[in-house]
């Protein structure tokens, strides 16, 4: 079975925008067994739109659009898919009092414009937009052959955060039940981190190999400061099969597995935390924020967050977190020895359980033979002692947050493992 | 003239690598006056990369290719394509010594399979690889009408850090001179914050209108609490046209452009204040570090931003911004008297010009009647007054976050233009 996803828009044409509904929606529709066998991006004319369409149903069983059904004068998908496939377009008055109500909730003033997303093809589904105005629509297509399976034309709305609860609650079951999986694919990511993505295959791959040989699929996906490895399987004995991989894979990685699936490593540490009902701080200088920011990110996250320190300016390490004028002069903000101090002061004021720490040089600028840029101390305050650990993290300037935080967030999970 | 992009790769139809190639090469290229007309994204079976090719070659005049030139067995591009243009395939000695060097350079053992990326199809013109083993290639396709443009199709590497530099010290020059210039691409994007993507449009449009239906070219792109405008135009006016279309558009949405083109809020900001040598400090409750992490992702943000206050708790308001206890009982966290206390505090006890502070109810729990999840106080400290604002952002919690950051720095940026 063909299934085909079109995304459309100029700036994706022109490189304004980074297209990631491909990666997330190849990835839903693999875990419904959906494989998508052609991804193509188009110009938001009303022509490409309409001929990009046609090619599509003329190779695939579903087709999925993106994008095009705002309400300004570029978003032409609902116009040109109802005019190719010759349905006439009528005024929904459900879509429109939602379209209405979305407006009045925010004290917002509605344009007159906006009306035209309530306007939907003969025949379609609606798909409620929960965190939008333009609701998606699924057009069933007359099989050719009524013995092939039913042909499904699904439009979704360009915004993510519109797209991805929409798909995921309303579009998957519809999939689920017109295309039914022979046999269950059975899937599972083992979430890693403190190890490059060849070590880890290198760490892996050799023990799995019987299981590879025997149908399981294997896979690496390697991000920012980490390392996912993807476990599936289909058929009889898939779900053993990946259970049998997953035993294998933690034993051999150990501590380097903080979670599964869509686990990150923020929702971790506030899971445990929350368990163990302990509480943390931050002091952050090089990262500003940036930790602190993935922990609140978590909802429930008030549980066990107290606060963080952002203390940019040595001023502002002396001032909120006591390091010593004396040890800033002789060490430098980049040390060992004003990190731990960092710790002990953030910990000793927040009066938290826990206290991380990070003191760095991002860059571009800033670095010495001595400490080049990307150099960068973490230290953890505990209720029994203070770890301090250097490391090196050449990167650009957001990669280099990034992977600092990472590193600070998974030295604290580390030890709450223990 | 159609340019097309096609990208390979079974990591992409799973879902499991993000195609950062398309941004990147369609960016590129425009830059070039080469508009990519079609991306696609197919498996990497020989088969499959054959017939998308020919497809690609009946229409455009320009062709580019990513992946599958590797030494592995799902590396199957050189080989596809070389069979369907007829072309045979010969060792090519220098590319064999450079992959050669490559692996003695690094003590490494050159597997003999490396060899197979020496392989060159007849004709071919050699793409040197700086950074990997696998040379790109570029071949001359036969024009059907010998007055028609070249047609070129190049097949680059895969991994980006050696298919970037690959495209811009080799390729670009290449498609400049086979591909000059008659008339360039003016392009022009103005960022604005503050009113939806409609709003945007029905403000600008009708004024505009004239230009476009002289040639300009009017796109809108709506991010998370910002809309970009963009402005282009080809030919001997583009120029002229395209500055007469962002003037026309300042004045119609005055101080809600912030930028343009690649510029960010935080950005702006941090220049403004550089300029004005003033600086700032952040006390943060339900962004939990979101306002100081964005400053501090701009590079020379030190010189401004002093420190930031993440005070999730109250004890945290209390300890750290001097909120009265009176005032965080009578009013609760969430209100414009704390939010008021906040910036005050902050201001007072870091020392700087200004101060942000924001409190409020980030969900999915903890909303009320009169306060709902989603409401959020914003309160700017200057040297002459302090200014609370009320706003509603019923979002799923990070885009509540990421909104509120973008209130919060575009109060800030407004007062600063004063």
């Amino acid at each position: 079975m063909n299934v085909e996803l079109i995304n459309t828009g100029s700036e994706l044409m022109l490189g304004r925008t980074l297209n990631t509904h491909q990666q997330w929606l190849c990835r839903q529709l693999a875990g419904l067994g959906l494989v998508v066998t052609r991804q193509v991006a188009v110009n938001d004319t009303a022509d490409t739109i309409a001929s990009i369409t046609r090619e599509a149903l003329g190779r695939a069983t579903l087709v999925i659009t993106t994008g095009g059904l705002g309400p300004t004068s570029d978003d032409r998908t609902r116009e040109a898919i109802a005019a190719l496939l010759g349905r006439k377009l009528r005024l929904d008055e459900s879509v429109l009092r939602h379209i209405e109500h979305y407006f009045a909730a925010r004290q917002r003033v509605m344009a007159e414009s906006t009306k035209v997303q309530a306007m939907v093809p003969e025949g379609a589904t609606v798909l409620q937009n929960g965190f939008g105005t333009a609701p998606g629509l699924v057009l069933e297509i007359s099989p050719a052959n009524p013995a092939s399976p039913r042909q499904l034309l699904v439009m979704l709305p360009g915004p993510p955060r519109e797209l991805r609860p929409m798909f995921a609650d309303q579009v998957a079951p519809i999939l689920r039940q017109t295309y039914p999986l022979e046999t269950a694919l059975v899937c599972r990511t083992l979430k890693t981190t403190g190890l490059g993505e060849s070590l880890v295959e290198q760490k892996i791959a050799p023990s799995l190999e019987p299981l590879v040989q025997a149908g399981l699929e294997l896979g690496y996906c390697a991000r920012i400061g980490e390392v996912d490895v993807h476990l599936a399987a289909r058929g009889q004995q898939a779900r053993q099969r990946v259970a049998e991989a997953e035993q294998i894979t933690r034993t051999l990685l150990g501590e380097l597995v903080f979670g599964v699936d869509d686990d990150t490593l923020e929702a971790v540490l506030v899971r445990r935390l929350t368990e163990r009902k302990q509480t943390l701080a931050t002091a952050e200088s090089c990262t500003g924020g940036l930790i602190a920011n993935r922990i609140t990110n978590v909802p429930g996250a008030s549980v066990v967050f107290w606060g963080g320190l952002v203390t940019y300016a040595n001023a502002a390490k002396e001032k909120f977190l006591d390091v010593p004028a004396a040890t800033l002069a002789e060490h430098g903000a980049v040390s060992k020895s004003v990190a731990r101090a960092m710790a002990e002061g953030a910990r000793r004021r927040c009066g938290t359980d826990y206290a991380l720490a990070v003191t760095g040089i991002a860059g571009p600028s800033g670095g010495t033979t001595a400490k080049p840029v990307g150099t960068v101390f973490i230290a953890l305050a505990t209720p029994r002692e203070i770890i301090v650990k250097r490391f090196l993290n050449p990167f650009d300037r957001e990669t280099f947050k990034w992977v600092t935080s990472q590193q600070a967030l998974d030295l604290l999970r580390k030890n709450l493992t223990r």
